[in-house]
């Protein structure tokens, strides 16, 4: 399968044929696709070193003199009161660097997660990046169905054209919510779709123990179980309750997630101005209390597991309350946020292409370019929701998803950085060519222009007349027919019957064990 | 006139009224419009030291080897070999070094560019960028007209809402080329267009000699003789006709200009594939070897003139020879060059919110908010076509003016930076609030709420059913009420009428003294 030369004949190869077509075919590029960025330039740096100092020394403050809230969760406050931290109900104060320190001791810099293909393995912190698709939206639309509640053949759909994007190296987890399925059931049915139907790294099921434990299940049985015991193969993100609260929801995942060696994202999420204060130096030091903490509970749980410190800061309308994205503030505290991780020493987890937007339109992907490239120069290690997100969230966007497929591809270019090599100098190149002529047929540009510049999969460059020829079709029509082509020409990637028999009749003795329930 | 309320107000102040109209009227923020932007954040160092020294040894390698060719003007080849240059026919030589210690010895590191109204005089150079309209495009495109021909009254309408947008300093020069004037004289309507309805600092006619002094003889009649001699009035781009050529129209209006102390941005125009290498280091040293030389030259005619490198590199499509925007490629190019002219000490002058798209849509927000995003991390002092570019430069639109507008206010947020005062550290109310509760109606929220995020101009962040209530509008079509409004609300700025009339006796004078034609 060659999903680079999948995608990249798509904008410039119509199915209905004629030159186009034919030229679209023959110089599709044949570049093995990539499973992870390798980032070769390097971070944005916002703040100085007295900044960073600053935003530690209130994180250490409000860890101290606030502490954080644990609900409904005693083993937790048992933990915390074992290591030394000030426990009072459920309220845990800590010693200025106390959190830093657990952490630093035994938490990885960097770890592999594997894929079911190994091809597909993705390496986690350092210079590398891995992007990961939309995640959570109740909602899905396109141009064809509009606006609707998502279900479980959306989210099938979504899971095979995420594995059709090459730019994409992750399947992600809740691409879209099934609502057609009961609620306390259908993360069985999303992890074998992920499975079944992706052969890269997936996510596992975030809230509550039991749903953990049942991701769990399922991986030994793909992976088997020394396997799992030993290498993660189970992506997970825990969010706080902002201001400093962690639920049993969530601490209840984290704990089995943690216990079995797989890597949490420890990510406070947060709408400066309802869920931290509408400053970005406030809820900078908000957003690392709460890191540190989660932290240092999965290092004190298991010390060694992986993780990830995690931020999604953004911000609301002041004026009306509603949540913005791909704001000037959201990109000062992702920036902010990358070398704050850096400087605990573990891996960065944020968010990409966010947007407010209703449609595939300009503000869509206005916002989205500014967030995924905030995130790219803040160092991200990996990028939840690079792409499809519309609607702040709620919803799935399938023109979306394609179009940020693209801008994937461009930030995975460019932070390749430049290549200096004799070859790319091109000195005698210039020199054969002269002054005022040009180099559209020159030796080195013949030798060269199958893989000199990134190949756009969402823009139309044509002249005008030529795109009035083809139609007059904005960006979001141009998607539309993609990732239809994209899941006509799906391309299994196979599972073992016998794992895929095993992987059945798991979640029909689990779908049998309790009733439906319309709630988690 | 406060353009920031107007603009601000559009986005959430409906004519109509109602709740949302007066809460929009009662909240529009009342801050004083900033003539520049001052950055504080950094700038973004795609190569380093040994990356740069390679660039520039290959383009004194190509000013050695090859040289320039300057076509029809001798003057320019006497002044060259009166500075040491070898010159053989049109071709001139440069030694290694010679350019660079030509300009560093004189050329000033920033400088002024006056407005006729001094609120708005901007500096250009240093941490400083100026951001301006769209700049040579023969076609406007809005929702309701279509594409078109550009007519006189178009470009009246830019420059007047351009006027009212808050976030572009700069009136800038054929923000649309209007062709229903003869080719010949418009370049005087155009001119009086931004003295008569903008108060900012404006360009001047870029194309010959002649031109070019009228322009200058314009700028003393507003700004009076002796003060032009003295200060920067008119800002100018002259492009090279690369690779490698500087042809007499432009070489003539760079001498009008350098003469008379006006800033030229000497500024490399190139497609890499068709007027440079395929490759960005091969074309880095071509942009670096031209600007040198169009730099020196500004140099060598007025010592101490001020001047910028400029660069505007993008990319073709190699399968079909359409110029391409928005590309990794021009994001490394332009990051790359923002550190070379740093070295060579004088600002840098780029390009900005560039897309090839025919409408505005996903695609044009993509490259835009790409392209804008890495000339403002690569440091640019000025950024031409801020707003407005689409189809490849050969439309200005409408609505993507006011989308970009939005993109534009965004960025001068960013790069203010983050807020460290003790407010903005928030301790107290994050300690105040407390864990599990919320920041919206808090006493630190109250005393920030108006000037805590920036507000969108573009963005409908509103609820799926509040959206879907207010037409269901996509950003586009939001556009086109918007730049309506700004047209209808357009606040004159006035004109001294002694000046206006003797700006209308001397363009008619000029007018009258050759007839009508239909070419440059």
């Amino acid at each position: 399968m060659n999903t680079d030369a999948t995608i990249t004949t798509e904008a410039h190869a119509p199915r209905t044929g004629g030159r186009a077509g034919r030229q679209g075919q023959r110089m599709a590029q044949q570049a093995p696709r990539r499973p992870y960025i390798s980032r070769r330039i390097g971070t944005f740096n916002i703040l100085d070193e007295e900044g960073l100092s600053l935003i530690e020394a209130n994180a250490d403050r409000l860890l101290k003199e606030i502490g954080m809230e644990f609900h409904d969760d005693p083993e937790i406050l048992d933990i915390f009161r074992e290591a030394g931290a000030d426990v009072q109900g459920t309220r845990v104060r800590f010693e200025p660097g106390m959190c830093r320190k657990i952490i630093r001791a035994t938490a990885p810099s960097q770890f592999r997660q594997h894929a079911r293909n190994p091809a597909n393995t993705v390496m986690i912190g350092g210079d590398n990046t891995v992007l990961c698709p939309s995640w959570g939206p109740p909602f899905v639309h396109d141009l064809d169905r509009g606006r609707r509640y998502a279900t479980i053949g959306d989210f099938r759909d979504l899971v095979k054209i995420h594995q059709m994007i090459p730019h994409l190296h992750h399947s992600g987890g809740v691409v879209c919510e099934p609502v057609d399925l009961p609620a306390n059931k259908r993360h069985l049915d999303m992890l074998y779709t992920h499975i079944r139907h992706s052969d890269r790294p997936f996510m596992g099921a975030f809230i509550g123990s039991k749903r953990a434990q049942d991701a769990v299940d399922m991986a030994k049985i793909v992976f088997g179980e020394e396997f799992v015991t030993n290498n993660a193969v189970l992506y997970n993100v825990s969010n706080t309750n902002a201001p400093l609260v962690l639920d049993a929801n969530m601490s209840g995942s984290l704990k089995v997630y943690a216990r079995n060696n797989q890597p949490v994202a420890c990510t406070p999420w947060t709408l400066a101005g309802a869920m931290s204060p509408c400053t970005v130096a406030g809820t900078l030091a908000q957003v690392l209390a709460e890191a540190l903490a989660s932290l240092s509970l999965v290092q004190l749980i298991n010390p060694g597991a992986p993780c990830l410190m995690g931020s999604f800061a953004s911000t609301i309308s002041m004026q009306s309350g509603a949540p913005t994205f791909g704001t000037p503030e959201a990109g000062k505290m992702v920036l902010a946020c990358g070398q704050l991780a850096r400087r605990v020493g573990v891996p960065f987890h944020t968010v990409g292409s966010l947007s407010a937007s209703k449609l595939p339109d300009a503000q869509a992907e206005q916002e989205a370019t500014w967030g995924i490239l905030m995130s790219m120069f803040a160092g991200a290690n990996v990028i939840n929701h690079a792409t499809g997100w519309l609607e702040g969230g709620l919803v799935t966007g399938f023109e979306k998803t394609v179009i940020d497929a693209d801008l994937c591809g461009k930030v995975a270019s460019l932070f390749e950085g430049i290549d200096l090599s004799a070859n790319a100098q091109a000195m005698e190149a210039i020199e054969a060519v002269g002054p005022g002529s040009h180099f559209l047929g020159s030796a080195h540009t013949q030798s060269n222009f199958l893989s000199a510049f990134y190949r756009s999969t969402s823009s139309d460059n044509n002249s005008f007349e030529q795109w009035n020829e083809d139609g007059r079709l904005d960006a979001a029509q141009r998607a539309n027919r993609q990732w239809k082509r994209l899941l006509d020409e799906y391309q299994d990637p196979g599972l073992d019957p016998a794992i895929d028999e095993a992987l059945q009749a798991f979640i029909a003795a689990r779908k049998a064990s309790e009733p439906d329930q319309a709630y988690f």
